[in-house]
């Protein structure tokens, strides 16, 4: 078993509430492989620039990230800033500086194109659409996007959409893509591209999920300290995709299980700056919070 | 079994991006009693003009309500006027007019006094605690209360709250109250002073309580159409106080289904303009979207 995610390593620079931090390694192929490499083996593809400093991966090689899929192009790594007010649901973008990013093909080195499961990051839907086209026989694809490619590139959008079984929005990225102000409505319009399930962040307040099994909610963990939302809703897909290559199939109850799995796993992301949290991560203190969020949801039927 | 409702009965006027209605039946207490009544015995206490058309609460007196507390004074009826826009958390008061409601004092017509559970819907915090005075008995008490009292009357307000068994707010008004941006924060503030349970309305994603039991939390139901929010907090109240009344205990499990009860209830406020939905509401429906919030938040433990 093992996942594929294509996406972005990124030096950030996030500012909260309660604190800022700067040049602190991100990006979504980041906090995705460090949560599902504590379920399963990860294969990345992203691109950096001759400027990063190789030794921060440590903790995911040391976890049994693949990373021979990681160009290292001349030029400077991508840069993403941004701050987040007290309504954490909304950041404000700051920077985003592609750099070598901008240029970037996603190339899967040999071995990679068996990998059961596929997880395409916010990355350009053009370029999610030409790694789906490499890894035919993957069990299980799914994307995630973001504000700029619903308002840019909506027509690439949409077939990348129709070509995955998972598609992932936040609630307001999948209400611009839907052009509607209802969540339900909009999980059912994307729903009718093809994909098997649509997942909806909620930021603060969890998530949904529409598919076969029909809707299915789940909240957030309650927190009371949360210090920098950045990354949690890749550390979401790595659980929920961790989860479903662990166990191996994609069952209506295995799907719900995910879906708290990644619920859990973003919840300890936030906790921190980065991915500061996330190093000493074990998959019990998923379970852990997994246990929680059933105790803090569970009603007897009637 | 038996509940004591005080709060407004009003003219209200209400747009949002679907429709406009003015002049329509509204209220806490109207709102409150349509639902409760589905469960059990209410006693409600407002007051009215002189101008207020009687016959619309018809569907409320068949419904077994007990309008011996509705007060006539010299005067027109309270009106509120408000719009909704997409983002129907929010809510723009246009409009305000007191009128008799500004010289309200609650009087328990005879046997009131007797009612097991007590719901002091938003008005004023010091007619709050004067009704608490006079139901030295009740089983069960809790309050309501909204953005004004917060900023006007906190000391009043904080007197009530010390003295009630649970407090329901809205997340924003809760967070007010506690001068805090965490939800859990300001649930943790507010049941330090003295309630057993504190509930935290969290508008299209449901709620959350805080109690003895720990945390717990409800999405609301799955809707495509809102039409109206109007009402949807007291409707939530009259599910949770009636299914408590109806069961006559209060338990971990009792409180959690009662929680479950107010969200369902409050689904099929949010359909229609003002009570209309509510006009026909039956408990076999509140019962079927309970199971449908069954079906779409269990998950198995693990």
């Amino acid at each position: 078993m093992s996942i594929l995610v294509v996406g972005s390593v990124a030096l950030d620079s996030v500012e909260t509430p309660f604190g800022k931090a700067s040049g602190i390694l991100g990006g979504s192929a980041i906090y995705f492989s460090a949560v599902a490499s504590l379920y399963t083996k990860v294969n990345l593809v992203a691109v950096v620039g001759t400027d990063f400093p190789m030794e921060r991966l440590e903790f995911l090689t040391d976890r049994g990230v693949d990373t021979r899929g990681l160009q290292v192009m001349d030029g400077e790594t991508f840069c993403w800033a941004g701050r987040y007010n007290y309504e954490t649901n909304t950041c404000e973008n700051l920077d985003t500086r592609l750099n070598v990013f901008a240029d970037f093909h996603p190339v899967l080195p040999e071995g990679y194109e068996q990998s059961d499961i596929v997880f395409l990051a916010n990355i350009d839907p053009d370029l999610q659409y030409e790694v789906l086209r490499q890894v035919p026989q993957a069990r299980l694809t799914m994307l995630d996007t973001r504000h700029l490619w619903i308002h840019d590139k909506r027509e690439s959008l949409t077939t990348a959409i129709r070509a995955v079984d998972v598609v992932t929005m936040n609630e307001g990225e999948a209400r611009a893509f839907a052009e509607t102000y209802g969540t339900l409505t909009a999980a059912k319009a994307i729903l009718n591209l093809g994909p098997k399930v649509v997942i909806i962040k909620q930021g603060e307040y969890g998530c949904a999920m529409l598919g076969e099994d029909g809707y299915f909610s789940v909240p957030a963990c309650p927190l009371e300290d949360v210090r920098d939302p950045t990354g949690a809703g890749d550390t979401f897909a790595g659980g929920f995709l961790g989860y479903l290559d662990k166990v191996g199939e994609m069952t209506p109850q295995s799907t719900r299980r995910a879906l708290v799995h990644g619920c859990a796993a973003a919840s300890f992301t936030v906790e921190e700056f980065g991915v500061d949290r996330l190093r000493s991560l074990t998959l019990e203190d998923i379970v852990g919070r997994y246990q929680e969020l059933h105790q803090c949801t569970h009603f007897e039927d009637g």
